[in-house]
């Protein structure tokens, strides 16, 4: 179905190779002796591995000069070249398009955000397409070719049909967007869900890195959760997973816009936090003058924020008690609101964690809005690497 | 640590071939290119793999009498001897343990209650020897040699170590019971928690065969939970996950043990419901009791039941939105009632289940008490067969 105008092939045809690559590339430099022993291989089967990997550059082996020891020979420790390859990443939201350029190692080189005129697929792939055209401008003296572009988009997506099967936010319903995207750029497309990629990014480049069993929990105009299980981001049966906002906190709550009463969503969501500060204090702030209104000391504003605190950490505990993750690493937008609700977080997951859960480690990433174009960047380094690779 | 007393090793040594032997156990009889077809391997792979399972019995080819068609010449199938080795499987519970004797199909032949004095763990080791004695007893006349000995005990256990690691049913807390009940009954042993070993056996023999992602919800005394995500058993990473009796329904509801108020299992566990239609009715039911004044049409009672429904479809419905399940199997002894709380499950799940998590097939398995046994042989005949398949 889906055109793969792939630049260039990866040189990994085992999973073996697979599996040394990516060790490296989310906990190198390493010494192979260390790889060897991360991915429970032999030595030599390590060594066979990385081969055609140092041959065709995308693996360089060599002492590392900042950490050569005083005395003594230093180790030669493999690592990737992260300048050998170049990706796109494009996160589509309602008002605008944010797209980054980033390296193999999933680091950033350019941010770019393009105003989207209009929320139809066409005006969307328009504006891809012209990001995408900017975005490869700016490699202009690089050697590196670009080899893949990943779309994240809110939503019910299917990554192995690069189709959006349903976004109630962009109003799409069953859009080719790969085929599409791959078209107008003449890039391997990846199209995943926004949380599902940004997970990608955490379990490969970020928090996430060596544990087989992590959530990602994102707070902003949605309260959404990516989930790794077993090693491998969940993408739900039936494209449904981690719909952690719509965890019921109180069934006589507000009303929430999937039809029922006191969901997360519904009480710490941007929309719904800035309502209830409405309510309660008459004033009409936007994100900012609603913060600013907490931080002031108004206290119906603080207690709107104290409450969203105490949904988002019941919200947690629930994530924690059915799937026992090692860690669960907040992040999102509206962190920016941490200092008014990470306490009534932390309580709430606390009470509600059951017996031995509530050893997992929650913590926070604040979350630039580029994090989001970067995560669409690491499923596009993912499906380039191998479509099998830990997920 | 855990000595490991095997009568016999399983003549796998090959993840491929282990694939081979679990599909056929699950899915057979099949013929050989069927199998190859299920698990991605060449037909050659398939033939190698199944050489030596047929060599040693566990593995039988031939001609399905009963599907013999009428014209043409009739498949060569590949089946598993189900005699061709037992194992026994006991649940540990408050006053009694029960146990069975299995094949290696996992079918029951025998099974036997023993009444329990106590519940420190001497006398419960001394009651699974007691019964394990009987049940190698009744093998009398059969050439199959019993190669292991699953025990299921509620609560927090981590199977990897054989360790109980707390059970506040029982009151223990770090019990190396694997290894102590090998000792005594000189069989290999493995421990589990009750609802994984339930899931392990719906996953290997039951309604969740050929599923990667499927959910066992069981509702009885507790309202217990096993996932199966990516085609592994979740232990969770600090031996909690699935505790969806703890999910919150009702943050004004009732008090729950584990400290919160309104969990699922605070509305529609047992003990539960008999207070609920006690304080509403003013009679001291049990079980049965309980059951009968509602069938007879007693509001109050009636209405216990629905509620308790709701909290159940609520739960569901919350495993549904994170994970993603293809298939809920609701089971347990609460089935009882199912006539009393089926429409409001599936009301309270579709009201909560967001978007297309609603596709999710939710569905009812009948579960006599023995099967909480059968789960414990089922994961001795997964630790026989190899540890790592599967799970
Ligand atoms: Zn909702
Ligand atoms: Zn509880």
């Amino acid at each position: 179905m889906r055109p793969t105008p792939r630049a260039e092939t990866f040189p990994v045809n085992t999973p073996a190779a697979s599996q040394v690559f990516t060790t490296v590339l989310s906990q190198g430099p390493l010494p192979r002796l260390e790889v060897a022993r991360r991915v429970g291989l032999s030595p030599a089967a390590v060594t066979k591995a990385v081969r055609p990997l140092i041959e065709a550059g995308y693996l360089v082996e060599g002492v590392d000069e900042e950490a050569r020891p005083a005395l003594g020979r230093p180790a030669n420790l493999v690592r990737v070249d992260g300048g050998r390859a170049l990706f796109i990443g494009v996160k589509v939201t309602g008002d605008e398009i944010i797209g980054v350029l980033t390296d193999l190692c999933c680091r950033i080189r350019v941010a770019r955000h393009l105003p989207l005129p209009g929320r139809d697929p066409r005006t969307v792939l328009a504006g891809i397409a012209e990001l995408t055209r900017k975005l490869l401008a700016e490699t202009n003296g690089s050697t590196a070719p670009v080899l893949g572009l990943g779309i994240a988009v809110s939503g019910d997506v299917d990554r192995a049909e690069g189709t959006v099967r349903y976004s109630p936010f962009l109003e799409w319903r069953d859009v080719p967007l790969a085929e599409l995207a791959a078209m107008t750029t003449g890039l391997p497309v990846t199209v995943d869900n926004d949380v599902r990629a940004l997970t990608v990014a955490e379990q490969w480049f970020g928090a996430g890195v060596g544990l087989s069993d992590f959530a990602v929990v994102t707070v902003g105009a949605g309260i959404g959760c990516g989930l790794v299980v077993h090693g491998r981001v969940d993408a739900g049966a039936h494209g449904v997973a981690g719909e952690i906002g719509h965890v019921t906190v109180d069934p006589a709550g507000p009303l929430c816009h999937c039809g029922n009463r006191g969901c997360v969503e519904a009480i710490a969501g941007e929309a719904a936090i800035l309502r209830q500060i409405r309510e309660a204090t008459g004033e009409l702030p936007d994100a900012e003058a609603a913060l600013a209104l907490a931080r002031e000391g108004v206290a119906a504003a603080r207690d709107v924020y104290a409450r969203a605190g105490e949904a988002i950490g019941r919200g947690i505990a629930t994530v924690a008690n059915l799937l026992g993750p090692e860690r669960v690493i907040i992040s999102g937008e509206g962190l920016a609101a941490y200092d008014l609700f990470a306490e009534q977080i932390r309580d709430a997951f606390v009470a509600a964690a059951f017996g031995s859960a509530a050893q997992c480690d929650v913590r926070t990433h604040p979350l630039p809005f580029d994090e989001w174009a970067r995560g669409a960047a690491a499923t596009a380094i993912q499906s380039f690497i191998g479509p099998d690779t830990s997920r």
